[in-house]
């Protein structure tokens, strides 16, 4: 039973609440019985905590995201990066977690196979992500590259998300497999990602409203695409 | 210039961070120069502090919900609550002010007229909903009250979010007005509110995921009646 937050193992993990740590460690931190229970599913758990078994509660505070210290919590690896298959959506600087996880989980449910995120978009492993996607991260290919190297090289049809230029998300035909970018809350696309698409995405709305939550605007195209594609089936 | 966080005034209004002090005064705080625009298009605008001009950095932190003191912020009063009209929206129960703020931005978007919150829906008026709405919160109708004694009154179709006995959000015909029910983020739809119900939609997902963040889901429900309306028109 470890009982203290000042435990040598207990402090090195505290670490990986911090990007950079989970970085050079390639490990993270997973809260929750049920989260926890996802990470085992697919062998990513190095070492489980339960609290009153193996660990106390203060060495479990000083583990924890959470305001309400969970009773289970692990020390996972990271996934291994898989080549990119199937039909890909590609995050272009997403910096809100909360977005990221519901994209993630849409992803899964509107199935996407592989997710490309920028360099600056934010890191998966971030605890918050990881609980706003419910656990789905387990289940998708996640990549982190340069987008300008990996988007060429693409041999499929590309769609951006983009008002200017772009077809109503109604009228465009989706075939598999397919890539669609999304970007950053504020920005959109960046310029030098948009000059690699030809095929720009809009979603018609009420004009007193400028614009939709990514997490949303990716989620309504990523179920249109898949409407689509099973009615062609 | 207000240079006192204990300035009479601002210990007031700082109570406005919370509900019971919103709900007693119908008053509440916006921050930013973008929504206190929008707040004073609405004519809600009681009273504006802009940094440097008529307050300082302290008396604004005092005021204010962000990590980063704003530049304009105003003490705005509660819209007031018109008669039911047009396409509805219903909350049952929604937690998460990220989530219900969301929400607001895509009912604008996809042209809901009117949304109902239960009585324990979280505040509209919460910093976190007015922010994540982008301002939207002021383009529509919301009303709280009770749904046990608003949804029968309704004269137009209901529709719920529910797996059971539903049908699949392809199939649905929509017209105008309709009502839409969704629910709280982990229990969804209440029995009591569901029981008011006959037609119940579901979103067909890969099996991997149980399902969707509330906000994506009632935005691609609201996309896709929007579309379904447009085509008959």
């Amino acid at each position: 039973m470890i009982e203290s937050p000042n435990n040598e193992k207990i402090i090195n993990y505290s670490k990986l609440k911090q990007k950079k740590y989970r970085d050079e460690s390639s490990l993270f931190i997973v809260e929750g019985k049920h989260l926890v229970e996802e990470a085992k599913k697919n062998n990513l758990c190095v070492e489980e905590f339960i609290l009153g078994e193996n660990i106390n509660e203060k060495a479990m505070r000083k583990l924890s995201n959470l305001d309400n210290v969970p009773t289970h919590l692990a020390v996972c690896k990271k996934m291994e990066e898989k080549e990119i298959h199937g039909n890909v959506l590609i995050l272009d600087g997403v910096q809100d977690p909360g977005n990221l996880g519901t994209i993630i989980r849409s992803s899964v449910a509107f199935n996407i196979d592989t997710i490309i995120l920028s360099l600056n978009t934010v890191d998966p492993y971030n605890d918050k992500v990881i609980r706003a996607s419910e656990g789905m991260l387990f289940n998708i290919n996640i990549i982190r590259g340069n987008l300008l190297e990996i988007i060429p090289k693409l041999n499929m049809d590309i769609y951006s998300t983009n008002v200017v230029n772009g077809k109503n998300l109604d009228e465009v035909e989706f075939k598999e497999p397919f890539a669609l970018i999304v970007g950053n809350e504020g920005k959109g696309v960046s310029p030098e990602v948009q000059k690699l698409v030809n095929n720009n995405i809009y979603i018609t709305m009420n004009n007193k409203c400028e614009s939709l939550n990514v997490g949303v605007a990716t989620s309504i195209i990523l179920y249109e695409a898949e409407r689509k594609i099973m009615h062609d089936k």
